[in-house]
């Protein structure tokens, strides 16, 4: 029996559905933040997430910094490169644009590489853009939150690898750590950016990192200081080595409640095989998005290869708008987000599909919502074409 | 009775003991960030900030963002100054270099005024520093975490409104709000900023700022864009207008445990007058600092005027060294902090006392504190001297 009172399943694309436990975890009783015991807690759930970004290398380094994910564009424009240096943004959605804004805020150059809604930008045009110019660094949307495009990060990886070797790979996994494959070391990734409240089933409230050597030395390396405070690893990065060796450190207090919820949600998620979780997530994605087809609706997301497994954006039936569709679906029980990418906000609705909600084999939200769509569409009028179920 | 497990008291300056309705409201089911529920849980919790800060100039407005209390010096740094500017920060501890550190980063150029330890910086030195230079912002420490400190805002503010009337005023409030009388209108400040988990009695991992119109205009009027991403109140401020008239909105996802965390304890805070609440903490400061005066300890604060009433900073007697008596202390239940103030940290420890453990009469925190560290320094072989207690 779950602890929780009853509540509409939350099945946007973050905060997504928190397991019990992960939310007991979030009363924990106060402890200072230099006390060995809260010191444990932290320099533990540090070491747990080089397992959850699959990296031995002893010279990554993990941060977990009270703020958003927001916070970790800030991390990546303020530490990794310097005003003036030129950076390639991979554009799958809103959320390039705005990473490309936060370098901008601090003086980097971006250039955006757009496709069209619902694509991703094609390899050979990533390797004429990285031929064309010398980038410090590439920023790749693992998956957009606002169009649920995915982005194929080994390839991509590869192809840098081998055509700009210099320039670091930075991943924006906001919406795919822990619901999608990333193999930090295997991939030769430098910085994945991520945030607690999505598929790594945490409450919202931190930005979570994962940087490589490599990125840690082009940061020491750097001709001026870091162009933000708060987001300075020159602040930061002694820390997160004291917590992780056990050594009580501070430079700004960080949240032990939400840190011990970060650490029972990275037990949960390492106590069963990452592929596990992986291949469960892909097999809900499957059944939802075969549900979207036989009910006749599109994905914003074209092809299979370039769709997100924890999250699905649906264009809803023409003429058809979220405010129609969206308080139905609350009725059901089931919390849909809207749109998101301003050109489009109107038509399309976005289903999240990450962490209890599909590992939880207690749980029924997924089925629950599927049903609660299609039944929501008859009931506001839709009709799904001849052929559809 | 508690619903928390037993555990040492936490009397450091912060994070506090918390109420158990506080720690309850951390567990909160999910929301979704945009949904009407939680979108009125924010914006009342904005509302209720205005009375927590004593304005009611529409013009005001509150901030309340992921984060720590350092990130409000982001803000300030990023938002009110342009590179260039020069600001007068008052020193009186740790946390003014750090604040200098903050402003030097976004390219504004602090002058600090520096007391001797123990001391703050005098009326007299004030108006002259304010009359050699146009400075854009003062900065002032209310209550230094490192020292134990107590600015006086109020004659400050007098100070700097007769002799510098353009001068913005700023209070680092982080270990004042919720404890020392601040009247935000009254005392005509533009800017204060707090963190959560200090005399407001929320679990860390909130910003919170509460700005004059006139800052606001000051911030619109900027030549240059701000000079943060994530600190940008650009991106922030539509935001918290928003969500306070129950719109909602985004910009980086807010953490909604927190959010009702805060909203709990501001909640309780309201319930009462803030007099009673400033009244109560001044009592308990009065004991605990004349209890220390009996035991034959010094504070570093060197007399009544220019001490905090929510927490102390005790030097040891001579010879003793906080990992002597902290352990000893921690054996008898009560969690007090080292030292922080880099030249003297070996010296003296710091004894926190606010929020709950000062307010909920069903609480002995600061009777038992008292006890044990006077049990304490005994085992540990100090002898009070002739006439101490």
């Amino acid at each position: 029996m779950s602890s929780q009172p009853p509540h509409p399943a939350l099945l946007i694309p973050g905060p997504i559905e928190f397991d019990d436990a992960v939310l007991q975890a979030m009363s924990h009783y106060s402890e200072s933040h230099v006390g060995m015991p809260f010191v444990n807690t932290f320099g533990e759930t540090l070491s747990m997430l080089r397992k959850l970004f699959q990296t031995s290398d002893p010279k990554s380094q993990g941060f977990v910094i009270s703020g958003s994910g927001t916070l970790g564009w800030d991390q990546v424009a303020a530490n990794l490169v310097e005003p003036g240096d030129e950076v390639l943004v991979l554009h799958t959605g809103y959320f390039a644009d705005s990473f490309a804004d936060c370098f901008e805020t601090y003086g980097i150059k971006p250039t955006q590489l757009k496709a069209p809604i619902g694509e991703r930008p094609q390899q050979n045009e990533v390797e004429e853009a990285l031929k064309a110019r010398q980038y410090k660094l590439i920023t790749i949307t693992h998956t957009d939150t606002s169009t649920g495009v995915l982005s194929e990060i080994e390839s991509i990886a590869q192809l840098v690898h081998r055509v700009s070797p210099d320039t670091l790979i930075v991943v924006d996994g906001v919406c795919s750590v822990g619901c999608e494959e990333i193999r930090f070391d295997d991939w030769g990734i430098d910085c994945v950016i991520t945030a607690s409240q999505k598929a790594i089933g945490c409450p919202a409230g931190l930005s979570i990192v994962m940087t490589s050597g490599r990125a840690l030395d082009r940061f020491k390396a750097r001709t001026k200081p870091p162009g933000s405070y708060f987001a300075s690893w020159k602040n930061w990065l002694p820390i997160m080595q004291n917590y992780e060796a056990r050594k009580p450190s501070y430079f700004a207090t960080p949240s032990p409640q939400l840190v011990h919820a970060l650490h029972t949600s990275l037990t949960q998620i390492l106590s069963r095989p990452l592929e596990e979780r992986f291949q469960k997530h892909k097999e809900a994605s499957q059944k939802i998005k075969k549900a979207i087809a036989d009910m006749g609706l599109k994905q914003l997301a074209s092809k299979p290869e370039n769709q997100a497994n924890g999250m699905t954006a649906i264009y809803l039936p023409e003429g058809m708008s979220p405010p129609e569709i969206l308080p139905t679906l609350m009725k059901k029980g089931v919390i849909f987000a809207g749109g998101l990418h301003k050109q489009i906000a109107a038509k399309y609705v976005r289903f999240g599909h990450m962490g209890v909600s599909v590992t939880d084999p207690k749980r029924d939200d997924i089925d629950r919502a599927i049903k609660a769509l299609k039944e929501g569409l008859e009931e506001v009028g839709y009709k799904a074409p001849n052929g559809s179920t």
